[in-house]
């Protein structure tokens, strides 16, 4: 699928992953294999997700996933988990790392809140915009910083009432506005110059890449990229890479302290506020809050989704390769459901994510979402 | 792909589809082969449509499509064409026969403008719910009888002007709302019962079927359907016997005197008013612009597609496997570009229409949907 160069990607049953190496990679151990030869087999093939109406699967989506420990070693794998992946907004969390680790947060006298808020793409509700303006008004950051770009709030309630109030949509209503809160906060901190903070040559951006490559164990350097939505890089990671660096979340016990006390607080924001990390109606709120905390996860543009398991050390990569979201939010819920992170009473409250109804403009339902056959068994 | 019946398929070299058999099946020609055993290798296969980024391709589309003439030829096919697809709203075309037919048009002075509407699916501008509503009045039809629902309209400055005037959406913003004008209608004239016009069993679904069989040349008894986003029936027919369908529209030899005259009448509606067929910002619209007349083309949900092009004698048919309309447009542009319908000059004043730019919340250009390499050339 790449037209690029693809990060080398060696097969390491060597070792786990130490330390502070921002440059070692091939930290991704295949089970029960010496490389791709071996990697043949219905686990190989992409699962798929299928759209149905009345008596017919209408359309289908495709997914490549896995499911990676912290040691690296991947527990389980549907297609090419080796070809680089852009993350887009899945991996917020990783990209939060230095707003913490810089010491920013603590120094702007920043919480929790705008911790998970930084980790969000949110709804642009009032909750999750007045929040932003706090934020900035705290570290002294005017609209005119951010270079996010103005968008219509995801919410389409909220969306309604600035069209009523003849209001414009800001920056602040951007669903990144709170990631772009914590580089600037971050540029502040440390000094730098705010303009083209989006940039891959600044300094916020060039940090972020080297703590990618730690923690996903890769080298990124010539990687491919491209510029996401709300302008910044985001870089063509392998999706096992991905899983990896979300397990590691999950089980940091392998990474430096500060890193280690960063991701740690990182991931505890992230499950407190599931309401800030997407809001009313959204996938990963309403997945969050059922799972009571057992489960952070975090949906990106293009049908790209990530979780992480705290309580087992695991982390879960998937991209849906036509992109399409209906289909990362179903298969993210069955990959969690194979977990078993969450008991069958918990999913049962929440019904919807695992097969998402479809109806028609009168409300009758005619059709659903759903994991096709052949998915591991919950 | 299916879990349902598939209707049988025969591949019937003898002869053309001739008059008025409303039950014979098996037009279509499978060119140099007696059957599926011939008919791999790459033409077989499915084209793809995909969305760059930087310098990754991140998300990609697969297309089955197929070019068929009026004598049930397949000149091109890609992917299998023999399953059965549900042709949602890119057939209003083959829906608005009998509206003609039953004299029902006519018979209440309604005219082109009405008839292309009947074909539409219309963004919900004034020019379009002004004409949905004029034309329910002239038959004595009240805004109660449409069954299709209420629709936010799909263009936003139509949409947030009713939200500013505090205006709810009504069944006319529908963008089917033009379709469903023509089965009240034809209802009306010949004395039916309005209410339930949307089931399959009712007269108006009933006579719509007994249509879709003889343009497509399919027994569809007992073919899989489904209820569509405005509720009434949609069928599933093999992909090539909906671009066949499209041909017969395009060159109308073979079609019984009453039912030639009203695919020509309905073709020259769908060309001459490209603006109702869609509206603002539409690739249908635009297309038809771009061409003149010389191609009629409409989309459906779901990644369904069709085109009609007269001077040729052709029909064009894909889907999208996963329903992508980003992938439906511009793979149906790449396809009928191959016909050379349109003057390279043409394409020239929509090149948006054969590669759509992606942009980021700046407006910068940060990538593109186009057909992958391996299409066929123009």
């Amino acid at each position: 699928m790449s037209q690029d160069h693809t990060p080398d990607h060696t097969h390491d049953h060597s070792s786990c992953c130490g330390g502070g190496d921002h440059h070692h990679h091939g930290h991704m151990h295949h089970e029960g294999s010496e490389g791709r030869a071996d990697l043949s087999g219905p686990a190989e093939s992409p699962i798929t997700v299928e759209v149905t109406r009345g008596s017919l699967v209408e359309s289908v989506h495709r997914a490549r996933a896995c499911i990676v420990d912290a040691g690296g070693h991947v527990l389980a794998r549907w297609g090419d988990i080796d070809a680089p992946v852009y993350p887009r907004s899945a991996i917020k969390s990783l990209q939060a790392i230095p707003l913490v680790e810089s010491g920013a947060l603590d120094a702007f006298g920043l919480g929790d809140e705008e911790l998970a808020l930084a980790c969000s793409s949110h709804n642009g509700e009032a909750r999750h915009t007045e929040l932003v303006r706090s934020w900035a008004e705290r570290v002294g950051l005017r609209l005119d910083d951010y270079e996010c770009g103005a968008q219509v709030p995801y919410d389409p309630a909220t969306a309604e009432d600035l069209v009523r109030r003849g209001a414009a949509p800001t920056a602040f209503h951007n669903n990144c506005s709170g990631k772009h809160s914590g580089f600037l906060t971050t540029a502040k901190h440390k000094g730098e110059r705010l303009k083209g903070y989006v940039r891959y040559e600044h300094p916020v951006q060039q940090r972020i890449l080297g703590v990618m490559e730690q923690m996903t164990g890769q080298d990124l350097f010539g990687a491919p990229w491209g510029v996401d939505g709300c302008s910044i890089p985001t870089i063509g990671i392998p999706l096992g890479a991905i899983a990896y660096a979300m397990a590691r979340i999950a089980d940091p016990v392998d990474l430096p302290d500060a890193r280690s006390e960063a991701v740690t607080r990182i991931a505890a924001a992230w499950g407190r506020h599931p309401f800030l990390i997407g809001g009313t109606g959204t996938f990963d709120t309403a997945l969050m809050e059922a799972a009571g905390g057992a489960v952070l996860v975090k949906g990106g543009a293009e049908g790209v989704g990530c979780a992480v398991i705290p309580e087992q050390g695991i982390g879960i990569a998937l991209k849906i390769e036509d992109g399409a979201a209906r289909a990362r939010e179903v298969a993210l819920a069955a990959l969690i459901r194979t977990t078993q992170a969450l008991s069958e009473a918990q999913w049962a409250r929440v019904p919807h994510l695992l097969t998402t109804p479809l109806l028609n403009r009168t409300g009758t339902r005619v059709g659903e979402v759903r994991p096709a056959t052949g998915w591991p068994a919950a």
